[in-house]
Order: structure tokens, then sequence, then C-alpha cells
């Protein structure tokens, strides 16, 4: 009776944990233009992706499942012939699926469409955390309408093609069969899909935004700028650590494949194993642990977790996360050093985490799991249980998702920027705060914010202990 | 092993949404007011509907469903016997039940008292949402013993006799049977039984309580008054949207209809429609998407979801919560210079939303479901689909729910103001914030509030571009 | 396919309720190190009671369930020899179990392994919320390298072993087979594993602690310090009453008992009647209901709700609450009249609240439930249905629950105040806010402060209309 869809509804609190994280960030006079603009992805990127997204990246799904196995919602669906690609070598490449624009093409109220609806529901969700991801590193300057038509076309276009590929029976699921590249590459819940994806896009739109006013001094040495409220911060850390346990093991109950127990399990150790390996890297430099840097780093472990969580042991997982917390708090001080103004870790966490999880699962899949889901006949197994070729599977994936996110991204970006003039706010509306002139609304109208965060004293805040 | 009531828990989330909507709406004087009554609205009106009202709505549920078909937990339900009502031109036409006050009546441990406490969770929760919605409108000046008393007789009475003639095998569903009209009135999840029900009944209450202090100038235009904390009614509208998957599902999984995707997929594209469109008419208006307006646009589409979600397509579900969402905008507006000072727009997103909703199923059912489910023998067709008479059956019980919800809720009010002397709080007591007088604490201690929101210079915000 | 374990899920929800309700009440000051405590002890604790505590709370766990009936993902648990313990009278009664150190000790991949596994997820949940509750007692004070290694002992071993004795197979369960004492001790949810433990951990550390700064006057007569935050404390409330169905009926789905909806409807009806109960007394007393302690009564009848819930008709669970609610209203003001400084109540809450949900078991309990289930064989019966033996088991483990965290508690606090020089910060540091010192961050840096919360006019709030 569809039980298994209910996991899947924890994905839609993840827009809520988002859009906590990035407002907290941010300072009070743009909370009601980060707060909207997390809404906003998610109605905008469902509208683009029922109307047509979700044909391009599931409209040829069947091709793959077809074949060998089955996976959840998809396993039997009848779209085979809509899969357009090309046949090299004597093998068949998927490129984009063509079928169910707006949810239609079959017939209502028969199995087979109920399946492509409950399918949508199952994508969409992820398709909303991904087109989010780049809000929150060009928080604060990033102009409205710039946002609306970038996220519009990464529902409709960029989501979907790399979703197609690797998880719609395209040509990166498909190297195993087709060229004997591992299994094929594998993400069971999204660290390429979703995260690097997202997390690429953040940085192709960064490089192009450009540093909130005030970041750089003279010299271009970095200077703090506070997120205006902590609690928001950790409370929405807290709301994704929760709804992530439905991320990963959505895919479990989809699937029907008996890992969500281990999945779940793996998603929290990676998560608890970030945190700690984050707080523990910032007291070592700072001597404090930094409570956004704690909550990046357990994102960061989750964002890890995402790829290989069912694959892989649990102090297998443990590890990951923990590698995945030092490298987003090593990664979010290294990208603000080099001129990339990111304020809440997006690239670090999602860019790095992803690209980290994918590369985790080539490492460390121990061959207990797989056969029979994702069209996988075999076991499983990382480097370290002796299979290099599914590492390099992983690694090409993660490859091509990057050029995908990057190149598309950053033409979209600068396509939306020469049609509407800048992508970025004026500089007196990036000072006044953009709640007004972008929302029209205030964010706190009745608390007073007398003192710009970059007047705050920092003396005793954050002065490295050692470097 | 009960695993449907799941996603009924996400109901109880809701309180939590409405909460932080109403409260951050409002201003920061009486936040620990208007939190206070969202918590007690479940508070009193659980234990109301626990001592009284779930016996009279679903006392004699089985008579519906015995008949034909079957609908979840009450499918089977043996209290056939206990709904009253009366026979009129040789047909049952059921009233009121009378079985299970304080959850009394059967055989501890027995299936059938089981299935009577179970089924109550389900019913308490929708209750909940009911009792809450008239918090909203009435909030910044609702005397808290008035709010108590009402709140539990709508508990108690008023939401469960509107139920039982829907939900509990009363009269409006018989309406088919009994007289030919359609299927009889049909609500798959409560656009009327709650969200017109409270709607209406804040209606009622506001007629009789008047606008805020300060909201009219001498003129009688209306002033703005802004909502104190943005980023908490985006934060409420975004569990809201996660919690109604369960609020639209859990008749699916309740019945075990086989309808949860269809169901979860047609909530998601109302919401996604009603922000969007209501973002747009704000902006086609003011140059500017006002947030709360989105978040109201959101709310009304989830709303207008509720009665048809199951019986729909998914453009028509598109369609749906796009219509409601300009509904729900322009009525803002509407009431708002009509002298009707609702701050939280409860009015025009769950009286008009919910009005809308049930007669869009009478509009928009396309005949591929409801056979067997909810007593229904035979497919359920819209207007469009070729049934003016299910039209017709919507419209009366959307009639009746407004008569019964305001009439009953209007004398009620009136009864509690005469009790009382009065259902608002003195004006001093209005002007310094009803959390010190009324609940003994401040909402935020440390936090100023040096300007009142009226002195807020309004020239950058919301001036019409066109009217 | 795992579904039971969604609900599980839930719990984690819980740290988010936690950490709300406790920066909330206490001052902006130190709310990034209180929001941070509570991420902390959730990665902490999971990742000591992964390394050991699993191993010896349910290392074991086979033994007890392997005699009668089953109980969930321990019902086959092929690790009976692994529980150490003693014979005594020709019984043998556990003490520890020692088996699953870091998840180890089985095969990868096989069924075992994976109840291994899966188990251990929904333990640590519950574990996790242990380890959160004395962070609200030792609040605004606690030093943050002090938390850290009292949290990793609480994961590793105080919450283990107690777990053992009642969940585990330990000698507490055993007492009704080996010594003929009830069916043994019985907690369905965790009214002592948790939140009795719990509770009394807060007590041994704030008797060390002692009072914040400002607390007393002169004559050691309490001051009230007014939370900075009640909206967030009502959010926290109502997130932990939602996440609570998942906490109760998890034990219900795990062992696939049906008795899911019975334990969601007693866990709502205490939790109103906690609150109502509650507002009433301070209504009463003060002439005005506090939110704060309208939300203690809450989570009071929450927690008493825990042990019984299974076992108990509604109307006992509506009267256990209502006791509870009244019972940490009570004990609220008693401790701190007593110079036990407790910001958040937890003592009473938890600690008051869990011993009376053991005890009331031992009342109400019907009979109607609990045979085949916690190796339990024949009904459950408390005093009031004829089985005075049930109630001298629940009062024996109630006894060895506190004597054993408030032994173990004291002992380590001790110790780790003596290896550090101080479990407390230093005065001006407490006075500055533990937020910058501690954490390396300002929870709040854009909004002013400029109050202390001392110097608020109390005038109005709460004066006591009678004594």
């Amino acid at each position: 009776m569809h039980i298994w869809i209910v996991p899947c509804f924890l994905i839609l609190l993840m827009q809520a944990g988002f859009a906590l994280f990035e407002t907290g960030l941010g300072r009070a006079k743009n909370a009601a233009h980060t707060m909207s603009m997390t809404l906003l992805a998610y109605a905008l990127g469902v509208t683009a992706f029922w109307a047509c997204g979700y044909a391009l990246m599931c409209g040829g799904a069947g091709s793959r499942h077809h074949a060998v196995g089955s996976w959840g919602p998809f396993s039997d669906m009848p779209l085979l012939s809509t899969l357009f690609g090309a046949r090299v070598g004597g093998h068949w490449w998927g490129l984009a699926g063509a079928k169910g624009f707006f949810l239609t093409g079959g017939i209502p109220g028969t199995a087979d469409h109920d399946m492509l609806i409950t399918g949508f529901l199952f994508m969409m969700l992820y398709m909303s955390v991904a087109a989010t991801i780049p809000t929150g590193t060009m928080v604060e300057r990033w102009r409205f309408k710039s946002f609306c038509i970038f996220t519009l076309l990464v529902g409709a276009v960029i989501f979907p093609l790399y979703g197609c590929w690797m998880w719609g029976g395209g040509w990166l699921a498909a190297m195993g069969k087709n060229a004997g590249i591992g299994h094929g590459a594998l993400d069971y819940a999204g660290s390429s899909v979703v995260h690097l994806l997202g997390g690429t896009l953040a940085l192709a739109g960064v490089l192009q935004l450009g540093p909130r006013v005030g970041k750089y001094d003279e010299d271009g040495n970095p200077r703090p700028i506070f997120g205006h409220n902590v609690p928001m911060v950790l409370l929405g850390t807290l709301l994704l650590a929760f709804a992530w346990f439905g991320f990963n093991t959505s895919h479990s109950f989809a699937a029907a494949d008996g890992r969500a127990g281990v999945v779940a399990v793996n998603t929290a150790l990676a998560s608890v194993a970030g945190a700690l390996a984050a707080a523990l890297f910032m007291g070592m430099i700072y001597g404090k642990p930094d409570p956004s840097v704690m909550c990046n780093g357990m994102l960061a472990g989750l964002v890890a977790s995402c790829a290989a969580c069912a694959y892989v042991e649990p102090w297998a997982a443990f590890l990951i996360g923990a590698i995945a917390g030092i490298l987003a708090a090593f990664c979010v001080l290294f990208l603000e050093r080099r001129g990339i103004d990111d304020p809440v870790g997006a690239i670090s966490v999602h860019g790095i985490g992803g690209l980290w999880g994918m590369i985790a699962l080539g490492l460390f899949a121990n061959g207990t799991f797989g056969h029979g889901t994702h069209a996988v006949d075999g076991p499983v197994r990382g480097l370290f249980y002796g299979d290099a070729r599914q590492l390099l599977a992983q690694i090409i994936a993660a490859a091509v998702c990057i050029a995908w996110a990057f190149g598309a991204g950053s033409l979209v970006f600068l396509l939306i920027g020469v049609w509407l003039g800048s992508n970025r706010v004026p500089i007196e509306v990036e000072i006044a705060g953009l709640d007004i002139p972008e929302m029209g609304a205030p964010g706190y109208p009745e608390f007073t914010t007398p003192l710009a965060p970059e007047q705050v004293p920092l003396s005793q805040t954050m002065t490295p202990r050692r470097r």
C-alpha cells in the first residue's frame, strides 16, 4: 500500500533544515530573502521538474532496470523505448528520457500511471535538495529574478540529465555492462546526483557573482561575517540529520532491498563522526569548536554517506564521515582565503563531501550487497576489497558530474546575467539588506540591529592559536 | 501492525507549523500568548474530543461504511445502532453518533476496542487542526479564558457534528444513496471537515471581536502591521507543507486504497502552484512577492488539495492549487479593506481555500477512483467529466458547513462573551501586549523592541504599483 | 522490509526539541553553547555507544527473549552466551553483555549481523535522549570539556548497564522468572531506562555544580531568570510531543505487538493532561498559566506515559499524565526553593515524571496486554487490578535506577572535576556568557541585549496570589 513513500516525505523537511541553516548563517537584514529562496527553490524546481525534468530523467528508466534486477518504483516501468541515446561499440548508451512531461502520457487510474506518478514524488524531492544548495552559497547578494530563472533550469534540465545518466538508466550506470568498468557508476542515495551536482552549481555561480561587500579588506584578507542566529543554524542541522534518515533509507524502502537498518546506522555514524572531526579540527587550530563548522562537519558526513551507505560496514561509515568533516572544515577555510565567499560552506559540504562520498564507495564497498539492485549483478567491491574498476567507475561519474554541472551551470548563469543585466543586486541594496527591496517585507521589523556584524568586537572570538 | 498510523503522526507537527506561522505574523509582545494558544488548542481540543466529540462524530460510523465498501479503521466498526438520526422519505439520515464517550464502552484488549481507540488517534489529529485555525484570526486580542471555553466546545460539539455528517456516516454522506445526489458529499482529507469549518469559525469570531487597535486609521483605511518574524512564518509554512503529506495520505493508508502516491504528488503540486500563483499575483500588483502572502498561497493550495487529491490528475491538482493561491491572496486584501482584521489570513486560506477545494472535487474528479471507498459504489466524476450532481453534492455540503459553523460558532462566541463579560482583552492589555498580563511571561525578555511596528518606515515596502 | 524503523527516526527529532527547549529557557548569551551541547550529546553519545555501550547493553540480549516470547529486533538474537552475570539461588542474573563492540563480531551481510546493526539504531536513539537530559539542568555554567567527558561515559557505561538490566535480558527483567516478583520489572518505552536515569544524572551533576550566579539573593531566596525565547520553548515542546509518538510506538512496531494505536492514543492523552494540569496548577497559585510550566507539564505527561502506555486504558493514561503534570510543576518550585537551580526543570520532568511512570504501570496495568512480549508469560496487572507484586517489581527497578545513576553519575562527575580542575566555567565566563569563551561564536551577534534579565521589571509577572 505504498507505505514505502512515508520516509520519502522526510526529504521535504530538509527544505526547512536548509532554510534555517542558510538564514542563520546570513545576516538579519537578508533573513526574509534567504528563507523565501529556499521555499521557492522547492516550488520552482518542482514545477519545472513536473513540466519537463522528470520526463528527461526517468522517462526511459525502464531500460536499465529491465535488464537486471529491480529498483523500487521503476523496476517494471514500461517506458523502455523512450530513452534517447546512441549506439557506440555495439552498446546502447542512454542520454535522456522523453516520456511523462507534465505527468501525462499514460492512462489515469492504471497501475502504470500510478507508478509514473509515485516515482515522481521520489525524484522531485531529491531534485529540490539539489536546487536549494546553490542558494546557500550565493545568499545575501543573489538577485531574486536571476535565482528564479536559474532554479527553473536546474529543475528542468541540469539535474534531470545527470540524474538520467546515473539513476535513469543512462550511460554512467551502463558503464559496467557496456564497458566492464565495475558495475557501472553507483550512487545509492545521491552523493553525486544531488550533492556534488548542487555544490558544483554553487561554485559555478559564485565565481561569477563574487564575494559579498565587506567580506575582504583592502589587502584581500577575509573578514569574518557572523551568522546572525546560531540557534537557527543548529536547529537546521538537527532537522537535516533527522530528515537524512529519510533521504538515505528511501532508496532502500523503494527497492525493498532489506538494507534500511544498515543504511540508517551508517548514516548516523557518518554524521556524528563528521561533527566530531570538524569540531576537533577547529579545536586544534583555534582552540575552540566553532558551532557552525561543527554543523558543517555533520552535514558533510551525511553528504558523504549517501553514495556508500548501503555498501559499507559501520566502521567504514564512521571513517568516511570523519574524513568528510575534516575535509569540509578545511575547505571552508581554504576557499575563503582564495576569494570564494561561501557564507554557508555549501561548496565544501556538498561539493567536496559529495565527491568524497562517490570515491569512498569505490574504496570501502565490502562486497556483501549490491547483487540484484540497481541493475547490478554480482557483489559490489571497492578498491580495499579487490575491485579497482569500481573505483574507476566512481571517479568517472564524479568527473562527469563536475564537468556537466560546472559547464551547464556557468553557461546558464552567464546567459541569465546577460539577459537581466546582472545576476547581482545593486550595491546599495546589498548594504541595506535584500529583504525590503527584493521581497517587500523586513525579516524582523521589531528587533533592532544597531551594530553591523562587521563592528562586533572580534578580539575574543576566532584568534588563530597557530597556523 | 498498524504501520498506517505513522503518517498520521505528522498531523501533530502541524500544530508546530501553525504556532510558528501565527506567532511570526503577530507582534513580539504577543508571542508567548500566541504560541500557548496553539499548544492549548491541541490539549483542550483533544480532551473535549476524548470526553465527548469522538462519540458524537464516529459513534455511529459503522452505518455508512457497513453499506458499501470500507474505509480504514471504521470499515467494520460494530457500532451501527448508535447513530441517531431521522427517517425521512423512507431513508435514514444520520445526525450524531452516541458511543465511545471517554473511549469507554467496549471490552479493553479486544480488537473492537483497539479499533475504537486507534480511530480516535486519526480523528483527534484532524480535530486539532480545525480547533487551531480560529486562533490565527483572533490573535493579539482574544482573551485567554474565552479561547479556552470556545476551543472546548469546538472539540466537543462543533467539529464532531459536521464531522459525523461527512465522515461518520451522517446525512451529507448519505445524500447519494438516499437522494441520488452524486455519491453523496465527498471530502477525502478535510477541505470542509477541517478547513472550511475552521475558517468559518474564525470569521464568526472575528466579526464579534473586531480589528486590532491601530489596524485602521481614522478614515477606516487599513494600516500594515508587520509580523515580527518572517523566518518563523516561512519555517512554519515548510513544516506545514511537510506535515500535509501525512494529513492527506493518512486517509489513503487508513483505507488501504492504493492512492497514497497520487495523493502525495497532487498535494505537492497544489502547494507549489499556490505559492507561485500568490507570489506572481503580488508581484503584478505591488512589484514584489510578499513572503507571507507567498506562504499563504502555499497553504491555500494545500487546503484546496484536501478534498480532491485522490480523485484528480496532477495537472488538475496544479490548477486547483494555483487558483487557491490567487483566491487567498486576493481575499486577504479584500477582507482587510472590508474591516475584517485577520492577521494571518486564516479566513482566506482555510475558509475560501476549503470552499474551493470542495467545489474543485465536483469539477475535476476524473472517474478513475472512488468505487469501493467511503461507501461509494461507482466512479466519482465531476462536472467536467459529466456528473453535475456530484458538484451539487459538494456545494450542498459546503453550504451546510458554512451555515453550521457560522451559526454555532457565532452563538457560542456570543454566549461566552456574555458569560465572561468580554471575549476581548482590555485595551491597555492589548497595547502592552498579552504575554505578561494573560500568560505571566514575556516572550522575549532580552530582545528590545524600541520601535512599534506602526513606526517602521513603510515607504519602501508595499507601495501599490497600480490599482 | 524494516519499515518498523521509520517511527524510530522520529526519536532523533527529539534532539531538536530538547535543543530548543533548553536554549529558549536559558539566556541569549549562552544560546550557542546550549544548542551545541544538545547536538554533541548525540554525536558523543552515539560514538561511545557504538564503541562500547551497545555491547554492554544488548550483547547478551538473546538471553531474556530466547526464553519466552519475542521482542522485536532482539527476538532471535543469537548472542545468548555473552551475557555476563552471576548464578544466585539457582537462577542466572545477568549483569552485562559483551558482544558487538564497534558493531563488529558477526559476518557482514548476514541476517544476524543486520539484526545487530538495526538493533543498534533503535537503542542509540533512546540513549541519545538520556545523554541529553543532564545538559538541560546544568546549562549556562557547565564547562564544555567536562560535558564532553561526562557524555562519553553516559553513552559508554552508565546508560548501557541499567539498559541491560531492564531491556537487555538482565536481572531486573528476570526478577519475575527468578524470584516471582511480578513479571519482572517492565518499562515499555523508557520511563526509567531513559528518563529516570537521565533525570537522576542531572540531579547528581547539579548538586556538585551548584546554582547559576545571580539565581539566589543574599538570603538564599530564588530569583526568576527568564528564558530568553518563549516561542523557542513552545516549539521545542511541540516537536517533542510529535516525536514522542515515535519514541513510544517504536517499541510496538519493533515487537509487532499490535499495540501501536493504543500506545499512541495513551501517549497523546497523557501529554495533554499533563499540560492542562500544570497550567491549572499554576493558574490556581499565581493566577496565570505559565507557558514554560505548561510545557513542562506536557513533557512530564509524556515521560510518565512511557512505561505504562501499552498496558493501561485511555482514562488511566489521562490520569497518569495529569498527576505527572502537577508533580512536575510542584517539584520545579520545590527544588528551586531548596537551592537546586534546574533552569529547564529536567529533574522534575524526567526524574520525577519517570519515577511516577514506573509506579503507574504497577498501579494501572489492566491485564489485557503483556503475554508473549518482553519475555512475559501471562497478563500484566497492576495493584488496582490485583497484582501487588508487579508494583513491587516496578519500585525495585526504579530504586535501582536512582541508586545506580546517582552513584555512578556522582562519582564520574567528581572524578572529572578533579581531573579538569573544575566542572564549571570561571565566574567571569558565566557572567559574560559561555558562547564566545567556550564555543568561539556569539549566538545572536546582531540582536542587542541591553537589559540583563535580572533587570526586567518583574512586578507584573509572577506575583503569588496566595501561598
